[in-house]
């Protein structure tokens, strides 16, 4: 199948421009932007569903939902408080351009902080550019403790990595320490919020994180 | 990006013709074949480590691990008493070919029955044929209930559907009603085996039912 990496090429040089495009209209509207990427069920419409309310006194947010199916986190992120646009992604990952549509659809001048919402996948996320300013993986332990060693393209490019639903801990054969060594070993010194968007535990640190990220712009 | 249709529309061609090779030379040893598809996670090792030692006294196995990275899954099937070989798959999913150079590391006429692992993504391996009898989905319940409305073609397309973790239900807010109500609507009567690889639960009928299948050929 070597024929066909000169058109996969042409294609990430051409999105990666288009991620440069974005990346400066989201600068030149005051905007932060995170690109949250996940497997599926890993948590990333519930973590966005807790975040939103505890940002929302003091930022104005707008969430871009990459689906390949339905509405349902579209509305989950509306439900929470959100400006919320779908992207019925029909792709196993999102792209540059379907960023641009996002942005094109919501009004950037009304909005401090935008959330983007991957489709739901470990692998094929992690070779796009989307122009946002951080990208942040969200693993959950049920996955297992060997996933950074199994997945190390997508847990060796991000910003941040929250580790979600640590209640399930006490009921998991998960090693934590087997599973920071795989991380620290990608991705030295990343930074990581172990939490749980069921009891709320941990969320303060990541909230934080991204109220301190959206305020410097 | 539709300038790459014509090509990718040559690449699967191309791929089911491999495919159909692959199932002669499998239905010409006389060997049954499945395909495991998952979200990274789920418990696609997990189950062919349970799998393998209950069904080796009755038939020898193969299994063709399909890994981004490492030889920890190929390890872990060896470990359980099966013969492994590992692919480097580099891609989001396996295909036909890949499986065709599994096929070739392993002794076919020393062997009854070939498992699959493929690539733990909930969206590329949909569209891509092995050449395998039967195509099976390991969901988890932790992935959440709203998996099958989010990833229509994976569940659409499988012979039989493993609910794994069902230890972890007491603790989840996992509703199998609505769960199952979205699997019915787009693959009616498909067969379902909920169990626990922690616990053991539920794998019995798992294995009958493989049992039964691998028996026919």
């Amino acid at each position: 199948m070597s024929r066909t990496i000169p058109v996969v090429e042409k294609i990430t040089r051409a999105n990666d421009q288009i991620a440069a495009m974005n990346r400066k209209r989201l600068d030149e509207n005051g905007l932060f932007a995170l690109n949250l990427m996940a497997s599926p069920g890993a948590g990333k419409t519930s973590l966005i569903e807790r975040s939103v309310p505890l940002l929302s006194e003091r930022f104005r947010i707008g969430v871009i939902e990459g689906d390949i199916a339905t509405t349902l986190d579209a509305d989950r992120a509306e439900a929470a408080g959100a400006a919320s646009v779908q992207i019925n992604a029909a792709s196993c990952h999102l792209d540059a351009p379907m960023v641009r549509q996002g942005l094109d659809a919501l009004d950037l001048e009304t909005l401090d902080l935008i959330i983007v919402e991957n489709v739901g996948n470990l692998v094929c996320p992690a070779g796009w550019e989307l122009g946002t300013h951080r990208q942040v993986l969200v693993a959950s332990v049920p996955e297992g403790d060997d996933k950074p060693y199994k997945y190390p393209s997508m847990y060796r490019g991000v910003d941040a990595l929250v580790i979600n639903k640590i209640d399930l801990l006490p009921y998991l054969t998960f090693d934590m320490e087997r599973f920071r060594e795989g991380v620290e070993a990608l991705n030295e010194g990343v930074l990581t919020f172990p939490l749980s968007c069921q009891t709320g535990e941990g969320l303060e640190a990541w909230i934080e994180w991204i109220a301190e990220e959206t305020g410097k712009r």
